[in-house]
C-alpha cells in the first residue's frame, strides 16, 4: 500500500465548506415536504433525489420478507388526511403537515363523536404549539397527531376523520452507495430516512452523510466505503439479513443522525468500547479544539443497536449533535428548517472527515534506526544551534514517532500517547518516510 | 437448574422487618449478660439459646489441639470477681459487668496493696466513666479492668483481690449450621462469638448471622450456606484446621460484625479484590439507595484475616456498620444495649440479604435470537406506539440483557455495565426468560 | 544471595549529609570555570578533577568512529576569543565568561562591521543581562552569545573578532566507574559533563552522581552499579554503540540532571513507564514526605532519549530537581553558583540514595505458615493484651507482609499496597526473617 495514497484534503474541504454547508441545507429544504415513513413513496422519492449527489443503488424488499426475528412490513402509502367539523372545516390538515397523521395508520372515512375521536389523537400538553411525531407500525391502528391547543379548542360535535391511506403487500425501500477503495476492507457509514418533516432527525443525517460521499468519491481511500439510506431499525435489519456474510469486511463504522442542531457534537461509543472508531473519533474531536461529549455504548438509540447487537457485534459508534431526546424539538414540529443551521451541518460534516482522516492514515510504521536517535540534524530535520527552541514542537512531534514507531504502534497509539494532534503526528511520519527513517510496517 | 428456584424473597422481608428488627434485639437483649471468652461456659450458653433459632450443630474441641502454628488453648471459667477494699467494701464487681476481669485471668485471691494492684488494671483516661475490655489469652496473668475515676478514688489502702476463675484442659465449642442448597456451591457467613457484654461488637452480628439463616431455611437456594458462629481468630483458624479439604467449595463469604450500631454500612474487600462477593456487595449497597462505604482489603480485622490469609485466599469479605475502632464505644462498657438499635439491626439484615439475592440470581444467560433485536413489539414487551417514553426505562433494561447476554456476562455484570439496579435487570431477563428470548448459559 | 548484603544505611549518610552537601559544593565550585564541550581539554580536566573523588577510567574514541547513525565528531578546543571595537577595548571577552563563544565555533581573526557582526551574535531580549549558552556541533559556523543590553550598545565601527579555537581530528572523552556487586545485574547511573559555565546543568548532577558512586563504593551491594560521565546525547549513543552486548544486563537506570536548583524533585519515567525503577523512585519520594512531581516519558529532554529508544528500550528514567527549560536561568549565565545551593544537592542525593535502598532491598519472600496467620504472640511479635493499640502500626505492617508474602509480591508491591513506608515493610520482613517465618523466594 503506498502511503501517499488515502489521503482525505480536509483543508480543501474547509475552504469550500461554506459552499459545501449551503449545498446541504437546500437539500434538506427540497427533502423536508416529502412525507416518509419505513416504506413507501415518500422513501423512493427520498432517495431518487439523493442519487443527484451520488450514484446510490435503490433496493426493494418484498413485504413478507422475513429478516431475523422481524418480517418486512406491508408498504405504506398516503395521499391525504383531515380532520373536518360538522360546519365541514378542515381543522386538522395532512396537506399543511405531515406528522398530523399517525405513522402506518389505516385508511378510515367516518364521522365520530368528539369522544370516538379523542383515543386516537395524540398531543403535547407541556408543549402546547407543537405537534408531536407518533408511529403504529407493527399495530394496526388510526390516529391523528395535533398541538394540545388545537384539542383543547375542540367541542363536542360530530367530526369528519379521512385517512386516504393505503397499507399492502409491497416493499421496503433502501439505498446504497459503495465505492471501492484499494483493499476490501469497509467504513460503513449508515443514516436512517424514515421520518417525515423532521429536519434534524434525521435529514441532517442524510445530507452530511451524502455529502460525505460525494466528497469521498473524488479522492483516493485505502479503505472502502459502504453507506447506507435505510428506514430506522428495520432497514438495518433487513440489510444485515440479506448481507450477513459481507458484515466481516466492516472494520469502521458510523451511525450518522441529528448533525444540525446547535449542540456540541456528541459520540456514543461502540459496544466494543475502545475499538479504532471510538479512539479515532475522540481523537478527532480532541483535535478540533471544540466542545465534545463521549457517551458510552446503550442499547437504546438509532441503527447502531443492531449494528452493536450480540451476533454482530461491529465496531459501530454513532455520531450526533445533541443526542435524541435531549433537545425539547426532537420528534415534534419544531424540529423544523429554522431549528438547523447550515453551519452546524458544515461543522458536522467536517469532523466526520477528520475522523475519516484518522482511519485512513492511521498505519504503523518501523524506525529503520530503532538503536539511538538517528541523526536528525544532518538530514536538515533538527535546529542546527542548540538553544533554538522555535522548532521544539516539529521537533518532538518526530522524536515522538521514532521512539513508538517499534511495530507496535498506529499513529494514532503515537498521537494519544503524545498528547499530539493526529495531523501532526502524520506529518512528522510523513517527513521522516521521505528521509527513510521510517517503513512502513509489514503488518499493517 | 432451574430458574424459577433461589429466589430470595427479600420484598416479603421487608414487610415483616420491624418484627424481625424487634426479635433481633431481642435476642441480642438475652445473650448480653453472658460472660463470654474465647472457651468456657458462656460460649456454650450463647450457641444453646442460638439453637432455639436454628438448629447448629455444636463442635467441641479439646485444648491441646494444634490447628496450624496454634494450639487450642485452655479452657476458662469464670463465676466471680470482686475487688474488696479494707472496709470489706465490693469497689469492684465482677457480678454487676463482667468486663470488669480481664479475660483468661488466673485464679486469685490474696490481699495487695494500691502500688501492688496498679500494674493490674485498665482504664481509659480519655473516657473516664466507661470500663475498657481487655484480655489475655495467649500470656497468664491476672487484671481488672475498671473506669478511670474508680481508680482515682481508690486510697492507699489494702485490697482484696478474688478472681474464682479456671484455666484448666477442656475444649474450644463453636456453632456450625449448614443449610444444603441445589449446589454443593456454599456461602459461608462467619461471626465472632467471644465477647462478653458488648452489644455492637459482635452481639449485633450474631443476631443477624441467626437470622440470616433463619429466613435462608424457608426458600430455596442455589447456593449452600455454612453459617459458623466462632471465637475470633482461634475459632476460625480451629475450623480452616479442621475443615482444610473442604474450603475450596466456598465460592462467597462474609464476616459479619457491628451491625446494629447508627453508622452507614462499610464493607472491606477480599484480599482478591474483585471477587464477586465484593461486586455483589457493592451492587447491592448502590441499589439500596443508602450511603455507604467500601474499604480495601486489609490484614487487620476480624476472621477474614484468616480466611484470606494467602494458603486460602477466600473470596471472603466483611460487613459492617461503623468499623472496629471507629466508634469511641468500641470494647468499652458503652457498647451496651442502649448504643445498638432494632432499626440499624433490621437495616443490616436487610442490606445481607439483597447480597445473598444477588449472589443466588447472578446466573448467566444466551441470548436466542443474537443477530439485530428481536422484535419485542409482537411480544407485547415494547411500546405499541412510537414516541411514547412511558415504558422506556423497563424497555431499556431488557435491551441490555439482550445486548450483554452472549454467554460472558452474568447479570451482575449487566447491572454494572448499564448502570441499572440488579433487581430491575433481573426482572427484565425473567421477563424474556418467558418468552424464550434468552436460555440460561450450560456454563454457570 | 544473603539477605543482609546490600543494606544501603540512609540513616547513617543523613547524618552527615551537612559536609557531604558542602563537599558537593565545593566540587562544583572548582569545576564551575573549565570551559566543557562534547569534546576537548575541559571535559579531560573535568574527569581528572572527578577522579580525586571516584576512580573513573577515562576513555577516548577516535574523532570519525561511527557510532549507530552519528559520528565521534572532532575534537574542538579553544583558548581565547573576544570581540573589540575600533578603540581596541575588548566589548566581549571569553576569558570572563566561557558561554560567550559559541560552543563549537571556527576559528576566526578578522574585522568586521557591525553589520557583518549581527548574525554572527545570540542573546536574550527577554532577559537582557543575561548571556545565553548557544551551540553549533554538527555545522561549522562561529559566533559570540552576549547580553542583550551589550547588544544594543553597539555603534556602527569595525569590530575585531577573535576566536583562537581549533576543530581537528582527536577524540571523545568520557568517564566510566563500574562497581561490582553481588550480581552482574547493573544499575545504570548516567549524567552529562559537556556544558561549560553552567552550575544546576549540570555540574549539579555530576556532583551528585560522583558521591552516590563515592558512598556506594563503600556498601554491601546486590546490583553492580555503572557510573558514566558522558557528553549529552553522542557521549550516550557512543557508549551504547561500544558496549550494546552488555546493555542486557541493565536492570534499573537513572539519567541525573539539574539537582542543585530549589524546585521539588521532579521523576521522568522511563519508557516502559511501570519498570522497577519508575516505582522504585516513586516510593521514595512518597516516602520522603516532600513534595513531588512525576512526568511521564516524552522522548525528549536528556540521554533517557538514547536509552530508551525503541532498540534499547531500558528502564531508565531521568532524576531531576526543576526540568530543563522550566527554570528562566536554564541555559543562561544565570544558572550560575548562586543559583545553586549545597542543601538541594544534599536533598537530591539523599533521595536518590533512597531509591537505591528500595532497588536494593526489594525482594521476594515466602510466608512459611501461609495458613491463617502464624501465631505471633509466642514470638513475641504481637501485643500481650487484647485491646492494646500501641504496637498497632508495627504489627500491621507484619502481617501485610505475611498476607501477601506468597512468592508473586515483592516489598515494593507490598508498600504500594499497604500504603506503608517502604522502609517499615522492610524492617518488618527482616523481624520476620528472624523468626524463620518468611523464606527469601528462590524465584527473585
Amino acid at each position: 500500500m503506498k502511503n501517499n495514497a488515502a489521503k482525505i484534503e480536509r483543508a480543501h474541504l474547509e475552504d469550500s465548506l461554506g459552499d459545501t454547508a449551503a449545498e446541504m441545507y437546500q437539500l434538506i429544504r427540497r427533502l423536508y415536504p416529502i412525507c416518509r415513513s419505513i416504506t413507501g413513496n415518500g422513501v423512493r422519492q427520498t432517495l431518487k433525489i439523493l442519487q443527484e449527489y451520488v450514484p446510490l443503488v435503490i433496493h426493494e424488499v418484498p413485504s413478507g420478507t422475513p429478516v431475523f426475528d422481524w418480517t418486512v412490513p406491508k408498504e405504506w402509502n398516503i395521499r391525504d388526511a383531515y380532520i373536518k367539523n360538522s360546519k365541514g372545516e378542515k381543522i386538522v390538515d395532512f396537506q399543511q403537515c405531515n406528522l398530523h397523521v399517525l405513522g402506518y395508520s389505516l385508511p378510515i372515512n367516518k364521522t365520530v363523536s368528539l369522544d370516538e375521536l379523542k383515543p386516537h389523537t395524540f398531543t403535547l400538553p407541556e408543549r402546547p404549539d407543537w405537534i408531536p411525531y407518533r408511529t403504529s407500525y407493527y399495530r394496526e391502528d388510526w390516529g391523528f397527531c395535533l398541538s394540545h391547543n388545537q384539542l383543547q379548542e375542540l367541542r363536542d360535535d360530530e367530526y369528519e376523520v379521512f385517512i386516504d391511506a393505503s397499507l399492502e403487500n409491497g416493499h421496503l425501500t433502501y439505498g446504497e452507495y459503495f465505492l471501492q477503495g484499494q483493499t476490501d476492507a469497509e467504513v460503513l457509514i449508515s443514516t436512517h430516512i424514515c421520518h417525515p418533516s423532521l429536519a434534524n432527525d434525521n435529514l441532517s443525517g442524510i445530507a452530511v452523510a451524502a455529502f460525505m460521499a460525494k466528497h469521498l468519491g473524488s479522492l483516493p481511500r485505502r479503505y472502502s466505503y459502504r453507506f447506507l439510506f435505510t428506514p430506522g431499525t428495520i432497514g438495518s435489519i433487513t440489510w444485515l439479513s440479506l448481507n450477513e456474510a459481507q458484515t466481516s469486511r466492516i472494520k469502521h463504522g458510523l451511525v450518522m443522525a441529528c448533525l444540525g442542531d446547535p449542540g456540541k457534537v456528541t459520540y456514543k461509543k461502540s459496544r466494543q468500547g475502545n475499538a479504532e472508531i471510538d479512539r479515532a473519533v475522540i481523537q478527532a474531536l480532541k483535535d478540533s479544539g471544540d466542545a465534545y461529549d463521549v457517551l458510552e455504548f446503550s442499547p437504546y438509540g438509532y441503527d447502531e443497536r443492531q449494528f452493536c447487537s450480540p451476533g454482530f457485534n461491529l465496531p459501530v459508534g454513532c455520531f450526533m449533535r445533541t443526542p435524541h431526546g435531549e433537545f425539547p424539538e426532537y420528534h415534534t414540529s419544531a424540529d423544523n428548517l429554522q431549528f438547523i443551521r447550515s453551519e452546524y451541518l458544515g461543522d458536522s460534516l467536517a469532523k466526520c472527515l477528520a475522523v475519516l482522516d484518522v482511519l485512513e492514515n492511521n498505519q504503523t510504521y518501523v524506525n529503520q534506526y530503532p538503536k539511538c536517535e538517528p541523526q536528525l540534524g544532518k538530514r536538515g530535520l533538527y535546529r542546527a544551534v542548540g538553544g533554538d527552541r522555535s522548532r521544539a514542537p516539529y521537533e518532538l512531534a518526530m522524536l515522538w514517532v521514532l521512539n513508538l514507531s517499534d511495530g507496535n504502534h498506529t499513529l494514532l497509539d503515537i498521537a494519544e500517547r503524545s498528547g499530539l494532534d493526529f495531523g501532526f503526528v502524520k506529518t512528522a511520519a510523513d517527513k521522516l518516510l521521505q528521509h527513510d527513517l521510517l517503513k512502513e510496517s509489514s503488518l499493517s
